[in-house]
């Protein structure tokens, strides 16, 4: 059967990095669709009617959304490489439990950090420094979240380094110093082939986000 | 080998009553013990420190934390009886996403019609409408989400059916009339005594839920 594979993605996105570099673990090939996110293409809208966001995988003509349920999808349906999860229950629901956090503080705090100012920004740079603290104490002395392999919570978190710059800048603060042994980590992800190609330059992002800034009047 | 199971749990949460569904869907004897969320056991912050929040599942001394992956983890765990999600990865990645919809939609619509007043809460019943009709739709013909058999998306979202009562009163809005077929799902997932069992009177819902308004001033 021919595989068709396509993914509705924008080039800054964390959540498009992580469905990225899935496909690129398991030697998927795929066709990459640019979207434009403050005017979506029809085929976005139609494929993904209740959130309207990116990525959104299509695997012959089905959509799946939200980037872990892809993860996870791509990881049971091309099971041969690299697997990203591991098969003991319990660890993949503490792997689930940690690629959830992510999502519920790192991203919520990061955003913060650049849309508010003032006490809101302060308190959003304290809470995010202190949840990748927790990140970096469950990573202890690991080579990678999933012990000695690169996976699931791996993939879940390496797209936020490429957005430490634009939270250092504007959050006031300094990951790579309150947190030395999570930079170490990113930078040995960053080695696989599949990250350094999802993951685009930091500079990029932050001259990005200071052009949404200025749209959004924040300076 | 000796199984231990024990639950920390709220007799009025939807999440809890997840947890407590699948495992009498699957037979799993447990211990249960009820929290006092307002003085949290020394057990609940030491098996959830970084939500603090139940349920929490602790199987064999093992804390399993957020209740849909409970499920994931009780059907993976104890596989023979009553699965909860299909096995294709595409259903299963469909079932996901919805219950997932469910957690971001539902519950914070819901949360917000006790909570706030005017305009807010107007807003926040017509969201809780939409999402239902959303579900409502996605349900369509079907006896179940699990098409045939009661599975995970049906367990996501019945334990919100005892908490209807407090929406229509307080939203000023009448769900069975809104959406007759979601309540026909509703009635048909109470025949089930793991439904019956786990769910609440919703007047003892109503009660308590009077109760934290008056303490939160809000009537």
């Amino acid at each position: 059967m021919t595989e068709e594979v396509i993914l509705l993605d924008f080039w800054a996105s964390m959540y498009g990095m992580r469905t990225r570099i899935a496909l690129a673990e398991k030697r998927v090939k795929y066709h990459y669709r640019e979207e434009d996110l403050w005017n979506k293409s029809s085929l976005l809208l139609q494929m993904n009617p209740v959130h309207k966001k990116i990525p959104v995988l299509i695997h012959n003509g089905k959509p799946l959304c939200e980037s872990l349920f892809q993860l996870e999808y791509i990881d049971e349906t091309w099971p041969e490489e690299n697997p990203l999860l591991p098969s003991d229950p319990y660890k993949r629901a503490r792997a689930k439990f940690w690629a959830d956090i992510i999502d519920k503080k790192v991203n919520v705090a990061g955003r913060r950090i650049w849309t508010t100012k003032g006490e809101e920004k302060e308190e959003a740079s304290k809470e995010l420094i202190e949840i990748l603290k927790t990140l970096e104490s469950e990573l202890g002395d690991k080579d990678y979240f999933g012990e000695e392999t690169f996976g699931y919570v791996d993939i879940a978190l390496i797209g936020f380094y490429s957005w430490f710059g634009v939270y250092d800048k504007y959050g006031n603060i300094n990951i790579e110093s309150e947190c030395p042994k999570l930079i170490a980590w990113a930078k040995r992800c960053l080695q696989r082939e599949s990250v350094a190609k999802a993951l685009p330059e930091s500079e990029k992002i932050t001259t990005f986000i200071s052009e949404r800034r200025k749209k959004l009047e924040l300076e």
